[in-house]
């Protein structure tokens, strides 16, 4: 995914409609939690096992589909609004995961899951 | 970004700890929506003008990149996990986008924003 | 409960401590957000059933209580800025929604439920 | 506000619609959550000024009135589900944050909202 061209068009974007002043690091931040309430609301209802077989029912995955993109949009506006580098930032995280939850560890009695 | 690369690391890490059985799309969205709201607690006592400039106190701007790629990882499992191409699916909800809000109009009275 | 009563000491609790600035119906509006993530949070990775038996873990079940707090709190505060009766509006929501889904409809196809 | 009464009339209502099968903690949890993100859409591209002086638009204060009253209504099921008294949740939790944020501290240098 080239995530800088798609940024550069999603700021065009706002600049063409004057809604920079709208997209704020505060705002994009509270535009994209909407957004990710808006794609859990497709699942609320469904068990694990329906949620798992949505692909069967196309106009739900659609739907799924276009929320997920809407979280990734303000998510590539918010990182270009403040600067962070998107996949450093996700490989990062993924070292400290590896470090925190240590396969023997995590496997043997999965903490993390179990605590809650 | 490669992200057929990080999400077959995802799922590597995942089915290492036997994490898929909690890894359904509806606990995944549970997961990318509470991550979502971790960035927004982030944001949530400053002025919008405090969230321009939150590259000046460098915790905080480490504190939110970090929550960033939660939610990025997370929404990277659940597009891997349902078997939805992001790519194309940002460059669909963009055309959309597009036609629903034509710059003559949006610019003019910003319906968008002015509706709410 | 004594809603005005609670209300009332909870904007007694904000005027001393100068809180009143940070507390604009919009912030207010994003703090019960995060907190109905973090109540939110306590059930993720649990099945239907183990959340059916929460009571039985103690310290879990107090953290969810403390979280059903903050979320009350923060209602209360918004409903106090903005000059919202909660009382009446429940009331007007359920009469709504026994219109919406009538017992005949909802129990034989519990459509509210199926369509998503 | 009669709450055990409210809890009643809600759980009556679920029942006539063999509703309580979705009725487990976590999905009420999850409904909590979306009502939330409902309400603070609302909200979403305002000022904290017009956030303040939302009465002065009949539609939108009306609307929010009633997300807030769906927000209440999923607090009270969650609350009945799971056997929380939440008058005193919210007096202890009020205790504690008395405890947490003294005034003097609190007014000197309002830590909570500057830490962030």
């Amino acid at each position: 995914m080239d995530i800088p061209a798609l940024q550069h068009q999603l700021r065009q974007f706002a600049d063409e409609r004057d809604w920079q002043q709208f997209h704020s690091p505060k705002n994009l931040a509270i535009a994209l939690s909407v957004e990710a309430a808006e794609l859990l609301e497709r699942f609320q209802w469904l068990t694990d096992e329906q949620s798992r077989r949505l692909a069967e029912t196309p106009p739900d995955y659609e739907a799924v589909r276009q929320e997920m993109a809407d979280v990734l949009i303000y998510l590539l506006r918010l990182a270009d609004q403040l600067g962070v580098d998107l996949e450093p930032a996700v490989r990062d995280k993924m070292r400290q995961n590896a470090e925190k939850y240590p396969v023997q560890l995590a496997k043997g009695n999965a903490t993390k899951y179990n605590r809650r």
